[in-house]
């Protein structure tokens, strides 16, 4: 499968990349915002190409082309204020969808966040977050894309366990290595048991791969 | 009919409440969010109801029993922050189209904005707020509801005029009074030719009932 990662520079998106990049049957295409971004993933050998989430259509239509499937990893991060959630959580990520379906891509995966299906439990101090993501998720189930949703808990920056725990909903709040949510994705792109269909992702005791095969 | 009003203590649900309390065909019903601002409408011999956007479905779905069309005029308005551009433009709009199905409501009128149908043409210095207005727009018409999406363009204060222009695409910006945003939308409850659909609308040289006539 040819992959375009949107939100490539990212702490998921990065690794995502990274392992797309090492696997034979899958060819990876980094997309991002800078051209220092850009430099960096050809340095290492990546397909990279540069273009905005709060561009338009045509553009992520163009950096889509020629792609099976688009992971979403993008975000606009907890350091910008919620005018930068609407543009870039909720309006990049549905533009990056209908941007996806003129491209003719046939899969689509989001990374979106627990329990962003389930309006009566999100975190009430990033609300608004949630409602972003809530919406996002449902437009691409909306759309004529294969989807997966993938809905981490709180994201860890420590090392993956390769262990995972994935059901339609797990209400408790607890947490994940983003590396586990990188493999994940990668793991979801063949797995039919993924295809038309979101879940939540907690680290648990089971491999991924038996995980997502019990889905 | 009987109709309630969202966002009955706003600039424009305030006058769109008081016309319809003035009509024999119409009775109205105030849903606002403060209890001084209930007592106040109960004052005027006007039935209100005390919900909050920012609260349950189930809790929007009882202030809509018995009614048979919404108007929805609340918004965050220009002194919060975006982060309630999302839970009441976005999140709190979708709700009550949610509750407005469940409660078997038939007719929902949407006060949108001028373009937030046309991407290509939104207001820079406010695209986060045109984010959510477009996507709540879409909820309402991806609904079962008979619904009309009022885009009016820059609203006034100033006396309405009577006088207006409406068409798919106005793409011109321009204004309009409040007043008349008010006038246009109680006349389009019983007008079928704004049923099941949108349309920009501003200061104009027609009567209400012409243009709307010419839908």
């Amino acid at each position: 499968m040819k992959v375009l990662v949107v939100g490539a520079n990212g702490q998921i998106g990065k690794q995502a990349t990274e392992f797309l990049h090492d696997y034979d049957e899958h060819h990876v295409r980094a997309m991002v915002r800078k051209e220092e971004q850009l430099n960096e993933f050809k340095e290492k050998g990546i397909e990279a190409v540069l273009a905005d989430l709060e561009g338009s259509v045509d553009q992520l239509t163009q950096a889509a082309e020629g792609c099976d499937a688009v992971i979403f990893a993008a975000g606009s991060g907890g350091q910008t204020g919620a005018d930068k959630t609407l543009l870039i959580d909720l309006d990049g990520a549905i533009k990056m969808v209908e941007a996806a379906e003129k491209a003719g891509v046939e899969r689509f995966l989001m990374v979106s966040a627990l329990q962003a299906h389930n309006r009566d439990n999100w975190n009430e101090k990033i609300r608004h977050y949630y409602v972003a993501k809530h919406y996002a998720d449902k437009a691409l189930v909306a759309s004529s894309l294969n989807h997966t949703i993938v809905r981490p808990g709180g994201l860890l920056n420590e090392p993956g366990t390769g262990k995972i725990k994935v059901a339609d909903d797990l209400p408790e709040r607890a947490t994940i290595p983003r590396e586990d949510v990188a493999r994940v994705l990668v793991a979801s792109l063949n797995q039919e048991k993924t295809f038309n269909r979101g879940f939540d992702l907690l680290s648990g005791d089971q491999s991924i791969e038996v995980a997502l095969n019990s889905l």
